[in-house]
């Protein structure tokens, strides 16, 4: 059984290693390679509205996710989530566990659509999963990431409404 | 003539005025409606990488413009920009000056792209001058954006590349 529950500040000894693997890749997230652990926690804890953790039975962190307004104001009726699996946990459908969880705490937080603003193309295995849990890519933006292998790839917006 | 320039320290009490009743108009900017001077100014000049002022010959303030990286690292070469024309400088084609103006500033500091990640749909009057300068509708967000007559309007991403 999967446990997701919000992050707490002990959890971050156990999130850390899940996301710097995947920062310092530079594959799928416009983070930059070399960030500091500091600035990863303000990026994935602080400056995001909630932040999430997955555990298996025996508290072992599987994975994490934020969420945050994705623009003030007129917009922040609009809000954006980032999922990270950790490495021996994927091929398992966790992905979209967290999504599901997320798009259920968006709607309780009252947030009437979810955005996420780059999703590198290549990357076709999240793209799968996030079209099976509603979303659609709103649009393509051509080489707007830097593969480190690929050099500029394009990447998606995807979009999905949350009310009827 | 207009004289389009870097923004200084002392620009700002005469750009200050001309924001302000866009942001509380609310019907163009994703910026909350009751955001403060301070607020503003971090937002205008503090957190992007350069901000530009319009001048005509007497010294009066026509327009101003921000330009900011639109995400970090892998994302770091596509740039972002907002551009404002006072009132009573409207209709005079002062958009399309400050957005060939930002594309050759973009182009000197290296950026490749250019995006607008929220064109309010039913501002075709920017849409068009964004796209007479080559940007195109990369994709449309539903309802993205909460107009304050309109209520939930759809907003375009818009693109333009700046590397032949």
């Amino acid at each position: 059984m999967t446990l997701i529950r919000q992050f707490e500040i002990n959890d971050w000894p156990g999130v850390w290693p899940m996301l710097e693997p995947v920062f310092r890749a530079g594959e799928t997230y416009a983070v930059p390679t070399d960030i500091t652990e500091d600035d990863a926690y303000r990026f994935w804890v602080q400056a995001p509205q909630a932040t999430f953790v997955a555990l298996d039975d025996d508290g072992h962190y599987l994975g994490t996710y934020f969420m945050k307004t994705n623009h003030p104001g007129p917009g922040s009726h609009v809000c954006n989530c980032g999922y990270i699996v950790a490495e021996s946990a994927r091929g398992q459908g966790l992905a979209g566990e967290l999504c599901r969880h997320s798009l259920d705490v968006a709607r309780e937080r009252g947030y009437r659509a979810m955005q996420y603003n780059l999703v590198v193309a290549s990357n076709t295995a999240a793209i799968r999963v996030w079209n099976k849990h509603g979303f659609h890519i709103a649009g393509t933006l051509p080489g707007a990431f830097q593969h480190p292998r690929e050099g500029d790839v394009d990447a998606h917006v995807m979009f999905r409404t949350l009310v009827p």
